[in-house]
């Protein structure tokens, strides 16, 4: 029997206004296994200390990285792509429907993400204007007309480059869609399925049970 | 025999100072293909006026896309990955090998090429203090940890994760690279190879020929 894959992800994160509980990247890969009925377990690296160990798995010290039968591989987009290599459910088999799926996933990393998460990342940080808030209406208006004309993004069915451009239109999706209804419409489509549900009902959980067992140990 | 793989690109790119010129990143793909002795064509669709058969390939309307034998594929990124399944210059085939190729290659485009991007089209557009230089350089900081111990980025050799990053990395190298000693001798060493000449040589000539082509057609 193949060992269970090893989904690493943060002990915890911040609660509150703002906090990334529903957004921590593990979602994608939790999604992309639920999808694919990919048996997972998920473990943790501390949040707020990230020694040489975390470091030496994932050199940017972020989450999450994925463990399979001794391959680490980090970055959510490459450990994406390596689920999709698993199962045809992610990632059709034949050339037209794989190159779709693939040149989708990268347009989602660094088409629109590119522009969403340095914008997301100003508009933390700086109260004027933000300089990035034209190009990625632009790059947004772009993808609404792609989602205009279908249903999901390649291969004209559900695959892992849905996975990965609905998460990353979350973080626009926060000051609404109001001039791109086929981006709104197609993150409802996307976040309704069962497997998003699945994934992010177990990330918030992941992440109070934290909560509790952090309230049980004396503050350093 | 195989048909030659197409890599379209622009018909032109204005000259001058903060010309795109030997940046436009069907350099990626030209490159990629001189290291792995893959036969290439390139073909041009027009800079000035971008029109629905443009769009069609390329839904953000840049360049390049890579058609293969009746496939097209946009995103550089992407089509980088589906030159590197056809050669093991590119990435190794080893489970291994091949997962650290791909992480690297996602590296250069969402840790690192996320922050650099974003910071250069700020720098252009805006005279203040730039919002991203913390942020970029903490993830230079991180890339320069990794480079200070090994020559190439995965799998203890040249693969297509050092194209796609070295060539991510011309971006924040103009400013130089101080306090980043490794960063700096990484980008002069993937880009002394004679594959990376050749590559930015044949984008010059090929824009420069344009010129010529401009200069004898009378202006609209």
């Amino acid at each position: 029997m193949p060992k269970p894959l090893i989904i690493w992800t943060y002990d915890w994160v911040p609660g509150g206004k703002g906090s990334p509980r529903g957004h921590v990247r593990d979602i994608r890969l939790r999604w992309a296994c639920e999808e694919a009925g990919i048996a997972y377990e998920v473990r943790t690296v501390p949040f707020d200390e990230r020694g040489p160990e975390h470091f030496a798995r994932q050199p940017f010290g972020q989450v999450p990285f994925l463990e399979d039968d001794g391959i680490v591989i980090f970055e959510s987009g490459a450990a994406l792509l390596h689920l999709a290599g698993k199962s045809d459910v992610l990632m059709p088999r034949d050339r037209q429907g794989a190159a779709e799926t693939l040149q989708w996933i990268v347009a989602a990393l660094n088409s629109i993400e590119m522009v969403t998460v340095p914008w997301w990342f100003i508009g933390l940080s700086t109260s004027g204007d933000n300089p990035l808030e034209g190009w990625m209406a632009m790059r947004l208006e772009h993808l609404e007309k792609v989602l205009a004309t279908r249903e999901w993004l390649a291969a004209g069915r559900f695959t892992a480059a849905d996975i990965l451009m609905a998460d990353v239109l979350r973080i626009p999706k926060v000051r609404g869609f109001g001039t791109f209804p086929a981006l709104g419409a197609y993150v409802e489509r996307a976040c309704a399925r069962p497997a998003f549900r699945k994934a992010k009902d177990d990330q918030m959980a992941h992440f109070a049970a934290a909560d509790t067992c952090r309230a049980e140990v004396p503050m350093k």
